[in-house]
């Protein structure tokens, strides 16, 4: 990501609007083209929003819910807010899972041995401390297990879907590989396997192995679940077509503790006309334990704060409130997202507009919304306005 | 790689042309047109070089000189092009150098603790078993060390050059980026540094390091040399630029044994009008110990291979001397073709076409070629007659 994409990503926020094509500015929007003119001009000034997104994940590393690193990157963002001059700021208890991933291996045994990169995937249980050893059946889809089951007793089922990215938006569909890593496990153990592997959910990879958040089932047996990179997992196949053994060596200490405290963090600047009405900009704070969570969402939600600052900054108080929500516990269990929604159970009717940036930090080109013909119609006009950063 | 950019470059390596912008074909050129079409035809017809190449890293996996995956892969490379039916199948031995990495690690001990991924770079001396903790002291070039050499006694210099690809050819200024990797060491330790890190030269990196070679001068003292990935360089770059205390620990077990033997593969199909004269086609077996070594040659040296094999599976046998050299000990030494041009010294002014592919087997485009003025008129005809596969 670049200082500029984080900033034009901040102007798009900050203009709070949305379109899936702008049209010519409304007298009404028109009216804001002062405001929405300062704020794109003050954001690109300097890269504020790029150093301190720097300084949060160099600071605090990946934030995992449950782990001391969110929770006290959560206590400086706070302090931070504070400094800045925002409103009403404060953290907002949630409890939410605490998985930890421990030591994990894979080891190839058959029909060579050779340490494969792996990665736990999020909510897996562990192996027992030897691992688990067994010969591995691959398998590219749902419907082969279901055609092999009867060879999958006993064994490590891989699941070798390919990302098949029909776009160069690659999450156009990513709900037809990812359903591998959410539901695998629970496919696996049905058939009587021992242990799941996925591969990796990406199209990109350097031998890179890449994790994300699994399920259970409470009427199956739980067994461990892991992603192998897309190289391993195509090696793995063609060593099964061409009919060799193949076995291997799984070892996860990964484990669930009870769930732990943390926090959403919210601050505002009060509305001038109806502070009672709410438009939110949100992204999310946790992050997976690999990595860093810049993109991740440290980007989106840095962006969505710094909009409220600039705000703030340059004395523009708008009609309503805006609350800026960083949320926890987004990656593996959404209960950032719910607790904020049970604690504003009676606020909800006059949320008028909430704002996520949460597919990683790139040159903004606009956005998608979820609502009302007349809500699309007016965010189309307003929209406008981000013309000079070709965002609308 | 895919299937069918390996059956082009197969195709491209058996019309053994050289263009840079194709021409009409001469009518010699043309009197090859039949030959030419039955390779392309015939290679075309199935995956058995994609499927030789999956076998060959599948079942060695990677090949650095001075390894038994290397003396093996080699056993049963010229076990199966005796099957293949080429001719004079031998190898030729070389003395490698026996580059080991052992085991390393990075830890980033200020101004918080994490462990960083890391990959010494081959040749690289190890550090004490304790490892080396010292201060980092990043900089951009050459230049900013020179300016700023009062600084690095005793600290660890992080070059932190950024991989400027100036075109989509990510070759075209790798020179620029690789002389750290190779040359860094020895600047850092005039300097006065106790190690030197790296920042991997790759465009595109997941948290990924990247090795490669790397040389001392005698005339300075070594000091160990690895890299970081891309994202960790910055990171540290990032704190400097704000004044924290960066101070990390380098532990390496890499070492150099005495050198090692091993072997060009060298296979024929003799000429039928000049037999002593010779075309060689070319791809290097040995790879680094990260990885498996598919793209960086194995696909190159399976290319050649399999050119060769589709000219005697179809019987045609060429006026000169077709030959097929594998050659080891590419990526850490160049011991592997200097041993071929010492073995063949007597014979080297009856070479009359040098081909290799050793970029990476992408789907080709044409090639590059150094020679006469007349050679490369020659070859702009010739290579007319790989039209059909847009290689021309």
């Amino acid at each position: 990501m670049s200082p500029s994409s984080l900033l034009r990503k901040t102007l798009l926020l900050s203009a709070f609007a949305a379109s899936a094509a702008a049209q010519t500015p409304s007298p009404l929007a028109e009216s804001y083209r002062g405001d929405a003119d300062r704020l794109i001009e003050r954001a690109l000034q300097d890269s504020a929003a790029y150093a301190r997104l720097g300084l949060l994940v160099d600071t605090f590393g990946n934030r995992l819910s449950g782990s001391a690193n969110l929770e006290a990157a959560i206590d400086w963002i706070l302090g931070q807010m504070k400094s800045d001059g925002l409103e009403n700021v404060r953290g907002e208890p949630v409890m939410v899972p605490h998985w930890v991933r421990g030591a994990e291996s894979a080891e190839l045994v058959r029909p060579r041995r050779a340490a494969l990169p792996v990665l736990g995937l999020g909510g897996s249980i562990g192996t027992p401390k030897k691992g688990i050893t067994a010969p591995v059946l691959v398998v590219s889809s749902f419907d082969e297990l279901t055609q092999r089951a009867g060879e999958a007793k006993g064994k490590i089922v891989l699941f070798d879907e390919p990302f098949s990215a029909r776009s160069s938006w690659p999450f156009e569909n990513y709900g037809e590989t990812v359903q591998y890593r959410v539901f695998g496990a629970v496919a696996a153990a049905k058939a009587g396997a021992v242990a799941c592997l996925i591969r990796s959910v990406t199209p990109n990879s350097i031998r890179s192995p890449h994790t994300g958040v699994m399920i259970y089932d409470s009427t199956v047996t739980r067994i461990p679940a892991a992603a192998l990179t897309v190289e391993d997992a195509m090696m793995l196949h063609r060593m099964q077509g061409r009919g060799e053994p193949v076995e291997l060596t799984l070892k996860m200490d990964a484990r669930t503790l009870p769930d732990a405290p943390s926090r959403n963090v919210v601050a505002e600047i009060v509305g001038r006309e109806k502070p009672d009405e709410v438009v939110v900009l949100g992204g999310h704070l946790d992050s997976w334990d690999v990595g860093q969570g810049a993109m991740d969402d440290g980007g989106g939600a840095v962006a969505a704060w710094e909009a409220v600052r600039l705000m703030k900054e340059l004395g523009l108080r708008p009609r309503r409130s805006v609350r800026v929500v960083l949320w926890t516990n987004e990656e593996n269990g959404g209960r950032g997202s719910r607790g904020y929604r049970d604690a504003h159970r009676g606020e909800l009717d006059r949320h008028v507009l909430g704002m996520e940036s949460d597919n990683g930090v790139f040159t903004p080109m606009g956005f998608h919304l979820t609502g009302s013909d007349s809500a699309i119609a007016i965010a189309r006009q307003v929209a406008g306005l981000l013309q000079s950063i070709n965002a609308s």
